[in-house]
């Protein structure tokens, strides 16, 4: 069963957003076992469009769409999917009520505009949008299935969990695929790739073994496709048990969830808690860890000291110690990390001080210096990295880097 | 002009990675005047690769093909375009040398497979990879251009700097395109578009307007197309002229920035400091701002205050408060900001508090609810909202509407 992922509006084109829709959604239907063929980001041109959804029908079997759905002007799926159907478009009670319920919600006055957020074309079956305005639309043409969603990342994936991949699954007869996904920290993709080479190449044809890398982290995914269920998870358990033997300390957890998400369940279940100082990441740990529901039960909360003052102030670190040796050093993070165990008064305590760059960085400290220092229940582990120049890239890897320092101590 | 990108590798249709490669070429392509039509992603499939090929020769003039040109196996860009083209494959010179150089530069032996990446199509012109072994390889066949290149980031990006853009730009005469990005804060698609309705009904058939939004921001990019630069700067600047007068106190910015970014530069001109105290969105807030290189200079950072004990510790809210109003009212909110300003000593303060779900609420305080304050220089703004039931979408939108409130005050 082959799938197509068309994306409708001009912002991909110009370079101005990444795609990163996509991405998502080829990842959500490789898991259900449905494999996408292409991928086609188009202009918001009636032409273009029609000529798009024609080419992927004669390719694939189940068509999703997304992008175009909006208010304005420059928005046209809508018509063009009636167009190249060939109907035409009706009012959708369902929809008007959830427009009407928004806009009642936030208070604001229903525009003329937003009323025709309720017209769909009349062969479509309607996908209630929860988080918005514009509402999703499945279509059955000439045996194939087009699935129209919003362009708005949070929009297409909740109606994608909530209504599109529950209703695949119970629509389409798709093969079964029992995914389970490693999680590893601390070592790079080829190194583990050395690690676990004999294993590999034992897999059976039926067995596939990806390898998914983040900063800091790589993921295993073992991915069976097959009929027998129960013989797809036995063969699966039985290569993730030899390859989680193999890897010792840096395996994590047998779960596709995200590092600090193991963390957190970890310390909730030996009800321990946790308090950040953060300086060169700026806020990104505390967040990492805080988009996560429940994580107030073990997250105190921290600092984000940038300059010195808050350093001295909300975590006591002494004036000395920052003149003497700098804000990027052993003894200021060693300070930073026991002044959030002090004053915060958490079981555990992570600080992190470096150059994220592009400037700040000197000779013997060149950005991407960074020192992490984790502590709790008398112990404490101190590292210095030296990560590369890219900003964006030294923030990820710090935090990433840190989550898996405090893994190492938790273990 | 028009230009297509088709990438062709399995690892973005199976969702491990996400496509970057593309929406920095068609930044750069449209710089300089070409138009992107349609970006295809393909999987390693020689059939799959024809059909893309041949389909984009119908649409367009210029043709950039990312990935598939390593040495191994499963990479068949190279004798798929010889095939698409009726040729065969020579090997040459420049490329081996470059090859051979490479294999020096790291001291390592030059296997045959290696050598094999000297091979190329015998139509082609060759545009020599400075960073890899992969040869860029520039086409002209029956009037259209088709250029290959590595999928590798950093490989296409020199590759694209260096050899192709300039080679375009002498070859083809291409138009001129201008765009111009209006930022917005605070209202929605549909009554931005209703209140400039008029203007946009002016808009020339040469100048496109665009709706870009994110959570409590909308982006509106004039884009203009044509022959005579000055005429299209000239159309352009008159109707984001017409726009920004009709928008008033919501339109931030003519430049397409990050909110926060425009914040930041509005409040370093001016020697301001900013500090925050965070508590529903956990750092997000402080990450957005510190994700820009230079925000050290505006931003003193500040308390991410999860739990009571920590707003009583880092800010001084008063237990008093805490307990009798809750931590979400008015009464929190306004202590945490004046706690940020008083304890931080920054020129202005941002504080958040509510409840980001997807538990927590109650019936007067539903999931959703959210307080934020903007304080300093004697001004302060505080107003409660009540976003959604989404944990994710209730941190961004908390997050963009403090920094449009303290945009506000700013103004």
């Amino acid at each position: 069963m082959l799938a197509e992922i068309i994306t409708i509006g001009d912002e991909i084109l110009i370079g101005q957003i990444v795609d990163t829709n996509s991405a998502w959604m080829a990842t959500e239907l490789n898991k259900i076992g449905l494999r996408v063929k292409q991928i086609s980001s188009v202009s918001d041109d009636r032409e273009h469009i029609l000529k798009a959804l024609a080419e992927a029908a004669g390719r694939v079997n189940i068509i999703f769409i997304t992008g175009g759905l909006g208010p304005t002007k420059d928005d046209i799926t809508k018509k063009t999917l009636a167009e190249y159907f060939g109907v035409g478009l009706v009012e959708n009670k369902e929809t008007l009520d959830n427009v009407e319920r928004i806009f009642a919600r936030y208070n604001r006055p229903l525009l003329e505009v937003n009323k025709l957020q309720a017209l769909v074309p009349e062969n479509c079956e309607v996908i209630i949008n929860h988080n918005g305005t514009a509402p999703g639309m499945w279509f059955n043409h000439e045996g194939i299935i087009y699935i129209s969603m919003p362009g708005v990342p949070f929009e297409m994936m909740y109606m994608m969990e909530e209504g599109v991949l529950p209703k695949i699954k119970s629509t389409l007869k798709l093969p079964s695929i029992i995914h389970k996904t490693l999680l590893t920290v601390g070592e790079g993709e080829s190194f583990l790739a050395e690690r676990i080479a004999d294993i590999e190449n034992d897999l059976p044809p039926y067995i596939k073994l990806a390898y998914l890398p983040k900063p800091g982290q790589v993921r295993l995914r073992l991915s069976a496709f097959g009929t027998d269920e129960a013989l797809l998870k036995q063969g699966v358990d039985e290569f993730a048990g030899r390859i989680i033997e193999r890897l010792g300390s840096i395996f994590v957890i047998d779960q596709d969830i995200a590092l600090e998400k193991a963390i957190l369940n970890k310390m909730e279940a030996r009800e321990l808690t946790l308090s950040v100082a953060e300086s060169c990441t700026g806020g990104y740990l505390s967040h990492l860890i805080t988009q996560h529901a429940g994580s107030s039960s073990v997250f105190f909360g921290g600092g984000i000291v940038y300059s010195y003052e808050l350093k001295e102030h909300i975590l006591g670190v002494k004036n000395e110690t920052l003149t003497k040796y700098g804000a990027v050093s052993e003894q200021t993070v060693k300070e930073m990390v026991e002044g959030a165990l002090l004053n915060f008064k958490s079981d555990f305590a992570i600080a992190i001080t470096g150059i994220a760059g592009p400037d700040g960085g000197t000779d013997d400290k060149p950005v991407g210096t960074v020192w992490i220092a984790v502590a709790g229940k008398g112990k404490m582990l101190i590292k210095k990295y030296t990560f590369g120049n890219k900003r964006r890239q030294n923030i990820e890897r710090s935090a990433a880097t840190a989550l898996s320092m405090l893994n190492t101590l938790l273990t």
